[in-house]
């Protein structure tokens, strides 16, 4: 999506690749929102810890991310041996595969590339098919996106006020996003319509990233605490809510989201405001038999006791700040401690439909339509 | 209740008078829960900047402060005039009156103090009447905090997970407080229990007031995000939910609360959770007709859009922390702005109990028992 750095505007993805330079070159997202910069991971153990260190987050992003490392570490093999090649790249998929270990997107990635490598006899025709594979990975990603934009941009209308939580932008994505991909569309259709962002606490994806995003496509939008979408939902200002999926359970319909999901889905169904998640067919889930066997990460207790941020004002010895200062504060009585869960489940029930790259279903019907979904 | 520094256990109070310096003393409440400090009101204007500035919040202290603040600007007069003295007592009323023009609590303090001073014929007669009166109205605070524990402690039993939102704690009274008033009863019973502190975004009173208390009280709990509440039900981690209120429709049974309020009553009616409300007699309004009606404070955008806390670690050219060295940090996007609405209206149908001093309501019982609750 466009980026606006020192008065000009330009097109970026989270993830793209220097062929000349053989980089990856990601957005380094730690920084944002109050920084925009591109770094460049110039081998594949600098992608692997760029995914690791979650400069770059999100399905879509750290998939194609490690498509395109598995290209860059093939494209270094100097020599004809495909005998030794293959090992080669073996390491570096392994070493990728290690540097997310939980995540299925990298895995699923690298084994599209890895795929597509075995049409070629030579290393230097394999090397060739790596890169074609990894861009082709992204672009599809990217058309997937495009999809869910078409579908979900049916359902705002002008004047609509639109709640969302966390981030599933296309920060977490190549490009254009889930959640936010009907609001983009949307946009480019000319529809006026106002944005509501959760916060999203603890990690604030919502006021950091989402609000970010939006800002740069200009889409009009506030910031709320997560406290206050029922208040708002009851006085008649909210009229849809689109939310992303970490994983949504094709036998059942129940999506595992960011924390709090659950919470906005509950309220929205007593205001019967329509509930929508946007998902790529990735996230689909064909195992699972029920949402209570989604193992729920709880995370360390210091993203709930405070929040990191840039320094604006200070007291009490602090110095005052710089532009780039970030610090984390404490924001919770010192001698208290916290309970963190990062994930909530959403029944079927509250949801009103599921945007896929294929259409708007019913939660229900996934399962009954698995075969062309991919599962 | 207790406060423990530097390993020395005492009783405070959060408001109290020392009658040979006629000073207010208070809690500095904007330092807690980093640090622990007892200010000294001198005057009644001082007294009165304390409330405008917030050292001294919550509905009973700050009725408790103006009263002591109206006694202790009516035994500053040097002379035996009472037809002198009667205006100047004026002019400290007002002068406090003016710290918080939007409270009720400090004028029905403070017309409460001025009733008691109308039975003295001198002027010195009601200078004692007045201070008299003011320590009156803070005992009277603390009795019906003790009868507000009294009924609630009955709530809970041996194991409960009990979850709290903002505080509504002896910080907010003269002591005990409300919502956490059973809480502090049980205890005193021996019972064991569970508190999830709501955090209560934006200001986050629950992690920083509500988990201080707890903690100085040894009662066990944890700070949980505010999206973390609904999860927690899901999976039969909470047993009651405890708030307090600052309006209660004595007609309606609504209840005027912090934002969030609302939020998790849908979410406890939902799981079947009771969930009750805690009130001193005097926050019910027994005029307004409809929730609607209670104006909804938008408070300054500053509040969601980042926080408050100490420095624990930081980068990018901020200083390291000083142990009390605080800052405010900018979480969200530096470029969007936020809507703040302060409290929100929770209907009677979603509300199990009212816990007053005068016992455990149905929220509609209120208006048929308004002789005896003082309507």
């Amino acid at each position: 999506m466009n980026v606006t750095v020192h008065g000009r505007t330009r097109h970026y993805r989270t993830a793209t690749f220097d062929v000349q330079g053989n980089a990856v070159l990601l957005i380094e997202q730690r920084l944002l929102p109050h920084e925009f910069r591109i770094v460049a991971a110039r081998d594949f153990r600098q992608t692997g810890r760029a995914i690791q260190d979650m400069i770059v987050r999100g399905a879509g992003a750290i998939g194609a991310t490690a498509a395109y490392g598995l290209a860059q570490g093939a494209r270094v093999f100097r020599g004809r041996d495909l005998a030794k090649f293959l090992p080669h790249v073996e390491r570096v998929y392994q070493a990728l595969k290690a540097a997310r270990p939980t995540a299925v997107d990298p895995v699923n990635a690298m084994n599209f590339v890895r795929q597509a490598m075995r049409a070629g006899r030579t290393v230097e025709e394999q090397q060739a098919l790596a890169l074609a594979a990894a861009e082709e990975f992204a672009n599809e990603d990217v058309r997937h996106c495009e999809a869910i934009g078409r579908h979900g941009a049916k359902l705002i209308r002008d004047g609509m006020n639109v709640l969302t939580h966390c981030n599933a932008g296309w920060l977490a994505f190549v490009d254009i996003g889930s959640a936010t991909a009907p609001l983009y569309a949307a946009q480019a259709k000319g529809r006026r319509f106002h944005v509501y962002c959760d916060e999203t606490r603890p990690r604030s994806q919502g006021a950091t990233l989402t609000a970010w995003e939006l800002a740069q496509q200009r889409v009009s939008h506030q910031v709320i605490a997560d406290n206050a979408a029922g208040h708002l939902m009851q006085r008649g200002k909210i009229d849809l809510v689109i939310v992303g999926s970490d994983r949504t359970l094709g036998r059942t319909g129940e999506v595992a989201n960011k924390i709090g999901t659950y919470t906005k889905a509950v309220l929205a169904a007593r205001h019967g405001i329509p509930f929508y998640v946007a998902i790529p067919l990735s996230s689909i889930d064909w195992n699972l038999k029920s949402g209570f066997d989604i193992p729920i990460e709880e995370r360390d207790e210091s993203e709930v006791l405070g929040a990191w941020g840039a320094v604006e004002a200070a007291a009490g010895g602090v110095r005052a700040a710089r532009p780039a200062g970030r610090a984390y504060v404490r924001v919770a009585n010192p001698s208290s401690g916290a309970l963190n869960p990062g994930f909530d489940v959403t029944p079927a029930e509250l949801i009103t439909g599921i945007i896929t790259p294929a259409g708007i279903l019913k939660p229900r019907e996934l399962w009954a339509r698995r075969r062309e979904l991919g599962g």
